[in-house]
């Protein structure tokens, strides 16, 4: 590739990453406002958490554009190649991130409108860890850690954990108090939600791990796989 | 291109398309067997399911280094450029469809343990609708056909009101008699499992819109996002 040409793909993968960068920036602020919401029982921030998911909409449809115009412009090779169409993958996983803050957000409205069922202690835990998650795997990517990005993909298995603990700890709310059924079922899924966005913090460590390193982790022995749930 | 390099490009589209076809035709019969599992009480036929995800697993990771080494071995443009990079998101979101049909499988055989909390009506409803979605989403691809692909997108609304009768109902068995509300969790959740199958298929489907259109049409007004659920 000509100097001036590589110049000019240096240029626009920098642009791409430091957008890639923004749109997880976006990502963590509605998890953790979602669980604000949540913990100070502020629904006028829930519905601003779900009118941002359009922005996360936005940044998908047009970072995804822009990578494959990129691909088609520049006919990169090799390493260049193989980012982009990781970028590709990582904003699917950013997007989705936006679509389960969503989800929560949507449930804290509705509990939001009765009397909280306990003082939440686990769910917050496991919203930061998530949240540290996904900071994690894009920083990362940009100091090409890749040791660091086995860390986050182990660090999921905590959250994991910590799901299993917050269910079974509302299960027993259910089974004492026929009227905690409803709001239970609600934080239960709360927790899975959290736990699917732990999920996508492990695709997009995964994905950082195979753009550093050159070797798809994925579904191998002593790596966790990318669905779980 | 030179006659004989689109040749074998065009050689190497076709058996990766027949291998993606073969990914799905294994997605669906997971989904199928896992709610027949449930049905007859079958939990041999689940670990099997459970089984299974390890082929759809490695179909993933072949599939998808496959795709990227066309990229860089054939270098091509525009249309065909974009098929692969489609083929490398379909095959994401059939191994995640493997991994809900898993976690639908693993609830499966827990709650053969017990009596049957109700006769299944909706659920097997659900599950032959998001199967049928996930072949229609393929088939329309194969086919060219863009308004096929739009109809299986609209199809997701039935799973979503399909989703939310089951869990209406549930919630009723769930406060009549606290010895249902362990079954009616993990039935609760089992219909989620499905709903998020709908998802990938109206994935599928707009993936399959955006390779015989052009036009993405994820996020736009009048059409489902691709998260939900």
């Amino acid at each position: 590739m000509a100097d001036h040409l590589r110049h000019r793909l240096d240029d626009d993968l920098r642009t791409l990453s430091d957008e890639l960068l923004a749109m997880g920036a976006v990502a963590r602020a509605m998890i953790h406002d979602a669980l604000d919401a949540l913990v100070r029982r502020d629904s006028e921030l829930a519905r601003a958490v779900i009118e941002r998911d359009h922005e996360v909409d936005r940044l998908d449809t047009e970072l995804d554009g822009r990578a494959v115009e990129m691909i088609l412009r520049h006919q990169p090779m090799g390493s260049d190649l193989r980012y982009l169409i990781g970028v590709i993958e990582m904003v699917t996983d950013l997007e989705r991130i936006g679509d389960e803050a969503k989800n929560i957000a949507e449930r804290v409205i509705v509990l939001n409108e009765e009397p909280p069922l306990k003082p939440y202690i686990d769910l917050p835990t496991m919203a930061a860890t998530v949240e540290r998650m996904v900071g994690e795997a894009l920083d990362c990517l940009v100091r090409r850690d890749p040791d660091g990005a086995l860390a986050v993909i182990y660090e999921d298995d905590v959250v994991d954990a910590l799901q299993d603990q917050v269910q079974r700890e509302l299960l027993t709310y259910m089974l004492d108090d026929r009227g905690a059924i409803t709001r239970g079922l609600h934080l239960t899924f709360l927790a899975a939600h959290l736990e699917r966005i732990g999920d996508h913090a492990t695709n997009l460590a995964e994905t950082t791990y195979f753009l550093v390193k050159g070797q798809n982790i994925r579904h191998t022995d002593g790596m966790r796989g990318k669905g779980g749930g």
